[in-house]
């Protein structure tokens, strides 16, 4: 039982030191030896729990999608309307990826890298604004100004080019940028 | 001066050859013999124009900001407002960035490699997008909803994200895009 705890905290801090290394090199200049140093442990041990390097970065990529996905579901609730699950949401994954190295690194990696059965979670965020305009459209909750569908792209665009432009910035996505962002967009309704 | 005319387009060449491999390889990977042999001549050739792949780089560069300064320049007109020039500066750098290798490749140059002499043209961008919106708000054409700062930030990191993400698609920035961002965020304005 002992073992297993261990091995399992061994797995997180590969999966974390992975994500840093990944984050400061790239998925291609990034070198197992260091990461399995940087965890405290041997590159055999990192080969107990991971094939190759490509094993390494699907976890990485798959704890990532995980965390942001929860962080997105609990930043809803169901007294929210349609425009307010959309921004509490941005706002959620915003802290996420600034608090948490495997987020950044595991939607750098989603973004990046197409392999065999990577995710893609720049999709999945997109899918989510269609839905979510989609349904503030149904409860007038939007200013038509455009059609849905240009504004689900151009929320998708902008939001993600916040997200490349704070990886140059420790800082990360700051929520008063957001903020600006959506009382710019979605006039009608009070931000918080 | 045929010779004179010949070492111009030899220059201009090369110049091109240059963007086209650091756009493909990037600033640290491109070769000058790859550089040079595409642009038809031989390294000796590359040497006589430029002492080294920073010098190349360089010349890449301010080749880029003359240009999208220029295309910036022919954009705005005397009888437009500052909205009305804001906008249509958009479309003709985005415009200038689809058709032109150099201006893409300096563009991506100037924002990754801080050198000696360097140019900052995201920078130029900034301050172009902040006097334009102190403008349109002295012309009262802003609904402000945000604060002119926290309004100009908005427009640079949002049209700096879909220049990053446009890298990844041979279309570019789509116009349409573009147009669906100013009319959410500048409602007041009829747009082209």
């Amino acid at each position: 039982m002992v073992q297993q705890q261990r091995a399992v905290r061994t797995r997180q801090a590969l999966i974390r030191s992975a994500a840093e290394a990944f984050e400061r090199y790239g998925y291609v200049q990034a070198k197992l030896a260091e990461i399995s140093a940087r965890a405290g442990v041997s590159v055999g041990a990192l080969h107990f729990h991971f094939e190759n390097k490509a094993a390494v970065a699907s976890s990485v990529e798959s704890t990532a999608a995980l965390r942001l996905r929860r962080a997105a579901w609990n930043a809803q609730r169901p007294e929210m309307n349609a425009v307010q699950r959309l921004t509490a949401t941005s706002y959620a994954l915003a802290d996420q990826l600034r608090r948490d190295v495997v987020c950044r690194a595991g939607l750098k990696l989603s973004g990046e890298t197409p392999r065999e059965g990577g995710l893609d979670l720049r999709q999945e965020w997109q899918d989510f604004v269609q839905k979510v305009v989609a349904e503030a459209s149904d409860e007038d909750l939007l200013i038509e100004r455009v059609e849905q569908r240009g504004m689900a792209d151009v929320i998708v665009a902008a939001t993600t080019g916040f997200e490349l432009l704070s990886r140059q910035d420790p800082a990360g996505v700051s929520p008063s940028l957001l903020t600006n962002f959506w009382r710019l967009l979605l006039p009608r309704v009070p931000q918080p």
